[in-house]
């Protein structure tokens, strides 16, 4: 394996319901932490409406730019859920009924009323794609090549990604340490740049706050060189020491 | 005014931590809302990294594509944030000091430590740029021509926008009317397909929740049209309670 090769990974986020403000998406920052996980780096998400093309067009740009694609929403009984139909255009394939997909729905839906047409519209596939299976609901995720069509309550595409855990390569997990602090970021700005710049291979994010009506800030390290974070994190707790700021280990 | 015109908006999130999983953006869903009262559709989100090129490439296409993009997060004073520099260079402009930036940052910084290199950062425009106020931290957001230049803490992002309230040209606000009901979506697909086909210039969205051990969804249509809006949620409601479904109306 070649350990600096850098996986990567885009999210396509369907659905009008968060553009319209409506819905908090959750989803993000739990794929996002479990991607980081399994040492691939999501670089870009894209949220787009209910739309065939607007779908169409992140998917393949997404798709093609990175490792991994992953797409949250859109994959339920009902008429706006058109994730599958938009994919399969996109790449040119037909849409099928997955056998194994219609043969879980069947089992879940045996006590439930049975499968209707809605129901079985959750076992489409786009053609020769693969399952991703959940506890939950029974309607499984699908994959189709480095495109993973997940649910898009959050629950449940936590399960599915569960699913998934420790079967896609990636390489070495970015880690990070926090450093708390009640330092305004704009008077130790020269200090961060400074621990930045002396510390190869390491990354320093400053996030402010404001609370209990005084701002500090949480200032990140992140690294794939566990060495070289503690390195720079010491380093950087002692410059701002130095300046009177103390820091606190894990953040404020 | 051409009260048929629909007018589109697309937001830039810019930072890692985002994409790290570590923080929760709270900023599309406060845009999002506030644009839907100004009459401007929100059609896409992205977000990226703290990338020079990234945000280049995102602004851009965003700018180009819809009447409005807002940018959230990197203007602050650290060397991590870059997102002036990224879009001056996007739009192939310089960077300068806004003076009215300027006179700001002294005047709130005059009883807190005075104006130093990082906090005079927040001052730097792409050439030719005006200012958004706010009234919290001091430091403004910038327009750019059809650019909004937002900062990433949410209530500063909240305050910028309000400063906007108003100002941008818009057509009619989407409205939506709610009903929710203990239905499981894949039982009542057929109805919603049907209301949503009877009644045009309405859309109807599903989206399905588990609480208290039980499945439901809230059912929400939009509509520009105060009155079709009314009659869809009307026979809505009816048709579910004619297979058994109450609704109630504001949803679950």
């Amino acid at each position: 394996m070649d350990d600096t090769r850098i996986w990567t990974a885009g999210i396509v986020v369907i659905g009008d319901e968060i553009l319209s403000g409506r819905t908090q998406d959750k989803n993000v920052s739990q794929i996002g932490l479990w991607l980081n996980l399994q040492g691939i780096r999501l670089k870009e998400v894209r949220v787009v409406a209910d739309d065939m093309g607007a779908i169409a067009e992140a998917v393949t740009t997404i798709a093609g730019r990175y490792d991994y694609c992953f797409t949250t929403g859109g994959i339920g009984p009902t008429h706006d859920d058109i994730t599958v139909d938009a994919i399969a255009a996109a790449f040119g394939l037909g849409v099928e009924i997955h056998p194994r997909a219609r043969a879980i729905l069947e089992a879940y839906y045996e006590t439930r009323g049975g499968v209707n047409e809605g129901r079985l519209r959750m076992a489409r596939v786009p053609a020769g794609a693969s399952l991703i299976e959940n506890r939950i609901s029974g309607a499984p995720g699908i994959r189709l090549n480095n495109v993973f069509i997940l649910a898009g309550v959050p629950h449940i595409a936590g399960q599915m990604i569960d699913a998934l855990t420790g079967t896609l390569e990636g390489g070495k997990p970015l880690l990070s340490a926090t450093l708390g602090s009640w330092a305004p970021e704009s008077e130790v700005a020269d200090i961060l740049r400074h621990a930045e710049k002396s510390h190869e291979g390491c990354q320093i994010g400053s996030y402010p706050f404001f609370r209990e009506g005084r701002v500090g800030a949480n200032f990140v390290i992140r690294s794939t060189e566990p060495d070289r974070l503690d390195r720079c994190a010491a380093d950087l707790a002692a410059d701002l020491a130095g300046v009177g700021f103390e820091t606190v280990p894990g953040g404020i």
